[in-house]
């Protein structure tokens, strides 16, 4: 492994970790030995625990942002149809994971957000970007005439992300997709459609 | 104290912590020596931590549902004012904690979701019991010509439970209430009321 590749290797490993068990129940030990390389080559990497905390939260945001952006732009079907797709693409990954780990980033929120001024702001970002990212969608569903001009605010836009966040949060004790794949169906089916507004 | 003022007493204390900080970062030691009582006496009370942990949900779902009967029932004004009333009781509630903390059952189910059967199995009922508030509450609400009847589902209380605990979850980074005002404003006066159906 050279030095970029070694790099991704701890960040993907810890990324699984703290997927699975938090960040503050995810040791340095435990990954190192799973990576197989010593203390002092994890600090040459990061300055800190949390500095590493912080690249794997932007490891998270790139994988999903990276998902969304090809499933939304490069889909096919209506500008609804690629939404409904990529809310049921991240359906069938929660089935794969049989209903564990929920929403990387929305643990983490609810994990370290009163207790880390950095990773609190990360994430806040992060939460921004992808809500903006659901607004300039809602606004290219309203040019194509799929959308009323009505439901297209940052209100809305921070609606469907918080209310599918909430949703997913539901869903790790609830072990089954009922619940998400009714929010898909009232979200993409009813709420946004404009032959229904 | 008496037994049953020492047994809510170690809930009580230990509500709090697990509030701040999350179940596996609260130690037992650290409320026992709060209370100022031997561990011996917390095994007389609780079978294990994790029994413990159960008797805190309840504790924490018994202050949520006593609130929302307590102020749904007997507070002033239309129904969805009054529902309107309960989200501003939370909003202030946030406030004053300088919002952390967030949902006591929506920290939960996020840190043990995916980690206790027996967490899971009482969340998952605790959501489920909130959301059959929700739900006979727009049931009146429709009755009383507030709301129109295609508004009214198990979907749509899920819904507006699920969106609630999503957005707190955002306020723990975002620490404003922006979000949680306008989720209100959406779900009472734009999304629920006849007017605007």
């Amino acid at each position: 492994m050279n030095s970029e590749e070694k790099r991704m290797k701890i960040i993907e490993t810890g990324a699984a970790l703290i997927h699975e068990k938090g960040f503050n129940d995810t040791g340095l030990k435990e990954i190192l030995d799973i990576v197989g390389i010593p203390k002092g080559s994890f600090y040459y990497f990061f300055n800190s625990k949390t500095d590493f905390g912080l690249q794997v939260i932007e490891h998270f945001s790139g994988f999903f942002s990276g998902m969304a952006k090809k499933m939304l732009r490069t889909g096919e079907g209506s500008i609804l149809e690629r939404m409904e797709s990529l809310f049921i693409f991240f359906e069938e990954y929660f089935e794969n994971r049989n209903f564990t780990g929920g929403c990387p980033i929305g643990n983490l929120a609810q994990e370290m957000g009163c207790h880390d001024d950095q990773f609190a702001e990360r994430l806040d970002l992060i939460f921004a970007n992808m809500s903006n990212g659901i607004y300039h969608f809602l606004l290219e569903a309203e040019k194509a005439g799929e959308i009323s001009q009505d439901k297209v605010s940052r209100d809305m836009s921070d609606f469907i992300l918080n209310s599918w966040e909430g949703t997913i949060m539901r869903m790790k004790v609830q072990r089954n997709l009922d619940l998400l794949q009714s929010w898909r169906k009232y979200i993409c089916r009813k709420l946004l459609p404009v032959n229904n507004s």
